[in-house]
């Protein structure tokens, strides 16, 4: 899936988007960010099977591994040394056979064990001490089995439980990261353009056939896949605020919501854009300017030192003036990166302080059961002058013939 | 996902597939195999967390739920009855408020509890005694949870640890899950004979616009999705046995490696084609002929009695006596239905026995790095009189202009 130089479309109206690319050296940047944080945890070495995680920290985009990060490693030693996979001393990557030669290309840079199981190859051969695993990714099962290669290493090992310390680490994009969320959002507008130039989005189609088309357009402009399951929700669907595409046929007068993204280099794009069918009516001009005025303003509060709540309440506040309080009945946005929800959450209440470089949606919507609803989402980045968003496409009321 | 009845397209050749719907009645005969199961196992009740086991055992097709099958529970009293949600000797199902008309209509025949988090809900509402739990879908940090829902329990209740108890009854497959994967299987048949017919596989073409092109036809079929990430492996890639598909172009000479399939009602299809782009070379018929025999071997081996590993054998003695055994490098076949790789395994030294209605691949493979592979699969059912290949697309040396 790393197709990125041959796919020069990836442009949006003209804008060429130059490409940072991620190199080895921004994993080592990453490991070290984490052994910091692990010198803060009291473990010795920490376990990571988490394969999104995995991928963060060495590049890995393989469906088996694991990757043992030792706390007092500074990877200065070549990791090319033929010792270096058992040295317990080292931080050491494992995959298994399949991936030997994957492998090579994508973690040159650190000494690579090939085994199986991955996780306990790397337990059975830790430094002693202290070994901190993932509790959110193994299972009590995958921790029975730790438990014996940890009986099984010599230098005496105790595992113990850590939770989200490679995640939150992530919450915070690299240059490489935003440039390649940036291509996932550039995929996400020109498909989007291109759908409507065809004249896809019209009263006869269905909602599954829109989704299709625009599914197949992201591919074909470089998206490895869509972020999510498309949506596309049609007049009274559209109040369904995670409605799966149907054979409802689009008609005139329908609003017409999609949510959608692609994935590009691993990072997913996140938008959602609300259209309409013909002239809109009062109703439908009501609730899509006062959408449209909690979007603004929950962008303008995407401001670093606030916490995610805030942020929330900024856009909510204006809907909850509005009566429509309780048809916003989901959380303001969310971070977006290798996956399409992580940190930080931008909720009631969210405690979660923003810093530069985050990357998050603003997503507002209201939602009339029966009738129709608005969302209109955007993704973007928390820079010190403010909210930077990703997403091109307009958000004026779209009337679509 | 339920788009069945809307997609009458899905036959192959004029071979119109009748369907056979599961049913809530479907979903309750599997529980009662469950609990038969159970009792055998010790638990008083068992939490399912594992998403596709829910699916199964109910029809749910959310991304949050939980169920606990109580043992004692014949369910025979009526679900709709409003104490049932929390009386704990009943059979429940649990999801979140986003899925309360979705659950309603898709899980009509259980009592419904709407609570956050779903697992713990029903442990802290649990009969009293010994609750097992699926130690391969709860992780450290869900146990933690889950024993503080069930020190709330006043009922007394202590979590035991269970492995494949659903997952061992998904390995036979009932009729209206033959037909999805017989449904599944004609999607991918026809939106191959579709590609060919259009002179989709041209010298030319990159591997990858023929995968968009495949996986395009086959959700216009009906496909949910494409079973997996699908492979187009041209010329020496066609070598590597799990090739991603690339900007490599075809060219004449080439082999083609396919490997795909339909996802339709969540069953996952399976199947390998290797066609040839011009005139075969003497070197590429016989390594075809030898894998076609081995899978012919291997399938007629798929004998009711038989073990995963004597049909391994069957299909790999032959090509190990041809001198190329170590180029067939992984094992013969594997079961799919709701996973595309389920129980049983087919490959060296699966003990597994072969029971009807089991639903297994057969594919075997020889590659010659540098130069090229060939790969035949079918996906098919263990019958009493023999495998039922149900993908239908001809395995004769298609050669293509």
């Amino acid at each position: 899936m790393r197709f990125t130089a041959r796919h020069p479309r990836l442009c949006t109206g003209g804008r060429r988007i130059p490409s940072v690319l991620v190199t080895a050296e921004n994993h080592a940047r990453r490991r070290a960010l984490l052994r910091a944080a692990l010198a803060h945890s009291e473990v010795d070495a920490l376990l990571v099977t988490d394969l999104i995680n995995i991928r963060y920290l060495t590049g890995f985009t393989g469906s088996n591994a694991a990757l043992l990060v030792v706390t007092t490693d500074d990877e200065t030693a070549q990791p090319t040394d033929p010792a270096a996979a058992s040295d317990p001393n080292r931080t050491r990557f494992c995959t298994d056979g399949r991936y030997t030669t994957q492998s090579a290309a994508e973690v040159p840079d650190l000494p690579r064990l090939i085994a199986r199981p991955c996780a306990g190859a790397l337990v059975a051969t830790a430094p002693g001490g202290i070994v901190g695993f993932e509790a959110r990714s193994v299972t009590v099962a995958d921790h029975l089995d730790l438990q014996s290669s940890a009986a099984d290493n010599p230098r005496g090992v105790r595992l113990k439980q850590t939770l989200d310390l490679v995640e939150k680490i992530r919450a915070v994009k690299d240059a490489g990261e935003i440039d390649a969320l940036a291509r996932a959002c550039a995929v996400a507008d020109q498909a989007l353009a291109e759908l409507i130039e065809a004249h896809g989005i019209r009263p006869g189609r269905t909602e599954r056939q829109v989704g299709l088309d625009l599914d197949q357009r992201m591919r074909q402009l470089g998206a490895e896949d869509p972020s999510f399951e498309t949506i596309v929700a049609a007049g009274p669907n559209s109040a369904i605020p995670h409605h799966r595409p149907t054979a409802a046929i689009l008609a005139a007068g329908d609003f017409v919501k999609l949510d959608f993204g692609a994935t590009v280099d691993g990072y997913h794009s996140d938008m959602t854009r609300t259209l309409v069918l013909g002239e809109p009516a009062d109703w439908q001009r009501e609730i899509y300017e006062l959408v449209a005025s909690a979007q603004t303003a929950g962008r303008s509060a995407c401001l670093v030192g606030a916490t995610g709540g805030e942020i929330d309440a900024a856009a909510r506040d204006l809907i909850t003036a509005a009566g429509y309080g309780p048809e916003f009945s989901h959380g303001l946005g969310h971070g977006v990166g290798l996956q399409i929800h992580e940190a930080p959450g931008l909720a009631h209440q969210s405690a979660s302080i923003m810093v530069p470089d985050m990357c998050v949606t603003v997503e507002p919507g209201v939602y009339l059961p029966g009738r129709g609803g608005v969302r209109i989402e955007d993704s973007g980045v928390i820079r010190v002058d403010g909210y930077q968003v990703l997403t091109q496409t307009s958000k004026e009321l779209r009337v679509l013939a």
